[in-house]
């Protein structure tokens, strides 16, 4: 099954890229955007098809090494309709 | 309003930070796992209450700066109830 992993920076953890990138962009001509965060997105194809425990591996997978739980959260997505 | 931009590598294009991690998570007992893609979400706020107007500067700000278009494709999420 495919499931999506976002891993995104916690709130109050700085994140110099999307610094970076909101001020090229207001640098290109567009003053609207007034701030960027910047995270992972990371598809998965897992060969499981019960979903609690694909949640739960994944899980451990996010834990163990996709993410770096001291200054990132994830969130697991595992679409409908597989 | 808050605008979700995920940025993935196109169908064929080599992932090798992917490959790198399946590999790893393979070596780590997660032996279930088949593949994996790696994309970029970024988290946008912008000053901009029209959607249709919104979602139109977001997809220049991809074709401009946030994604590379020869070898990745992006998608623009603007999350209800804002």
């Amino acid at each position: 099954m495919q499931v999506i992993v976002n891993i995104s920076l916690k709130e109050g953890v700085l994140d110099p890229q999307g610094l970076a990138i909101a001020r090229s962009l207001n640098d290109l001509g567009f003053q609207e955007v007034d701030g960027i965060r910047v995270g992972k997105r990371i598809v998965l194809e897992v060969d499981e098809t019960d979903e609690a425990r694909l949640h739960q591996r994944v899980a451990k997978m996010c834990e163990t090494l996709l993410s770096n739980t001291v200054i990132e959260d994830y969130d697991i997505d595992i679409p409908d309709g597989q």
